[in-house]
């Protein structure tokens, strides 16, 4: 059995829609026990309307839920809330291997760092999405908003810690890994970048391709964009308002006329798939790299389809062995030598 | 007469597309009178299969050409370059108003700096595209490249030069403008962006409408978007490689089976709309702002019509009068009081 938290309260379509995920992800994998945390009464009213193997799923009842307006450092405080709860049974119960949640970004990263912990070595963790890309794959973009203010050791572990999930998650055996700055040139970038360089080319199992600009992301030139947390969160949000704007525009221009609607009945499927190959949300969310487990953090607008995404994705990284691959890659790589200012 | 110089080397598709773009600029504008430096004997080759106005069009001979690869601080010596000559003309000539350039970026940024010189109290040019947004309209990003390090007074006065352009280029009477961070709350970003927040909320004739993230440059939240030239460059490049690959995604699919094909017959108007409203090339490269003349970078890929459009969007601004309303909105800021480390 593969047992996995989901705080049922977090996101804007909670309980309702975290419920209904976490029912689908149960039809699919059979290996899998799913514990809710949340109110009781109003995950049970919704699991009423579902059919479920009720062998596998357990409620936790918590009365308490920390919204978007909460500050981080004092929500981590209140045991009693969906989120922090269930970072306390991943911390103590050993057979728990992972967290899945769409609520509070903040809360998330401060109860993963004060409750679970980070593994032996990890200076901070570090939110990682998988982005679709033209190539048909995806780039795992590393940090995208846990740190905003970063040190060069913090950008050299990014690229240790999404190096695992690329192995990990998609079988990529050797992933390139990319440094995102204002330019490919090698002097590009403010100091904490051109240093990063410095440190990344010399890195014992990175095979670092060098400086990679906000484009390359999506024209999938490398596997891993390491990133600080203000520049990363900033591509992807960027491409996420992209995104939101062609399908917009789209949508607008294609029933416009009768002629565009005639074409829309025959595109159909087309545009089907073009919009499945631009999911953001295939993987379920940003995995937050560094805890001691699985912690994957959905989007606030999250759906049940996004939900089951991240219960999958966290069962497959759990089986992938993510927590022993990052820690064998942080051994090998031993960045305390090799950068001098490790505070 | 409007006198414009254009760089008839610089860019990928240089000089044929420079000139093309410069002959339909002409006709389209009986005002304008074009000044095109570089190889005479190329640009002459390449007129000869034109009609336009010849007694508005002249050529200075320019034997040398900066490229891509080339030191920016380096290249700004060579004074025979078609790019630096330019520059030179438009320092010394008074009635020479603007030049256009689809040359290398840093070049461009240095010659600027150096040879034509800054507005009287601006401490760094800064690049300012018009990004389309889903409002119909534009946003202004600025700065998206020319300064990767940045302190607060120039994220101020990023401000000031961006809402100008605003008003004077796109009629906005009262520009909204936010500065980019990683969250929308006052606390969010590094010291560098608290400090700016903080300073931009004081700044008289400027309508702050406090932090955005990088998905509401193009859902148009705002008229001006303030960034230092790091973050900026990321965000406007990873837009770009987005619309790259949603638009290659829809290629693929819409010619992928009979049946969409067929659809795509009947929808070729409304793709054709779509594409038109997610041109980013439509006001034709990002103005530098900040110096004594109007100086529009166009990209190094431009097309005829992006160097038409260059050209156009230089007269209108110089029309509008651009370094005057810079100049008027710095006195008014009054930036030396209100920020203290004004080195």
């Amino acid at each position: 059995m593969i047992k996995i938290l989901v705080d049922a309260m977090g996101g804007d379509n909670a309980p309702a829609a975290i419920v209904q995920g976490a029912v689908a992800a149960l039809k699919n994998d059979e290996e899998l026990y799913l514990i809710l945390t949340g109110r009781q009464a109003e995950i049970e009213a919704e699991l009423a309307k579902a059919e479920y193997d009720k062998a596998r799923l357990e409620i936790v009842d918590c009365p308490d839920v920390i919204d978007m307006n909460d500050i981080p450092t004092e929500a981590v405080k209140r045991k009693q809330s969906s989120l922090m709860a269930a970072y306390w049974m991943l911390k103590k119960e050993d057979d728990l291997c992972a967290l899945v949640t769409a609520g509070s970004t903040g809360a998330t990263i401060v109860g993963g760092q004060l409750i679970l912990g980070r593994i032996r070595g990890v200076k901070r963790p570090a939110l990682c999405p998988a982005i679709p890309n033209s190539r048909g794959g995806v780039t795992l973009l590393c940090d995208c908003g846990a740190n905003a203010e970063c040190k060069p050791v913090m950008l050299c572990q990014f690229a240790v810690l999404a190096s695992s999930y690329a192995k990990v998650g998609f079988g990529i055996k050797q992933p390139k890994v990319g440094l995102l700055s204002n330019g490919t040139e090698e002097h590009k970038g403010d100091p904490l970048h051109q240093e990063t360089y410095k440190y990344l080319s010399q890195m014992k199992g990175i095979d670092f391709v060098g400086n990679v600009e906000g484009r390359d992301i999506m024209l999938g030139i490398c596997d891993v964009v390491v990133s600080d947390g203000f520049s990363g969160n900033i591509a992807l949000k960027s491409i996420e308002g992209c995104g939101k704007m062609v399908l917009g525009v789209m949508k607008k221009e294609f029933s416009a006329t009768l002629r565009s609607k005639v074409g829309y009945l025959f595109m159909r499927k087309a545009i089907k798939n073009m919009r499945s190959q631009l999911d953001f949300d295939r993987y379920g969310g940003a995995l937050l790299l560094g805890l001691k487990k699985i912690v994957i953090k959905s989007h606030g607008s999250s759906k049940p389809h996004t939900i089951a995404a991240a219960i999958a994705n966290a069962a497959a990284i759990y089986r992938g062995g993510l927590v022993p691959s990052v820690e064998k890659m942080l051994e090998k790589v031993d960045l305390d030598t090799l950068v001098p200012e490790t505070d």
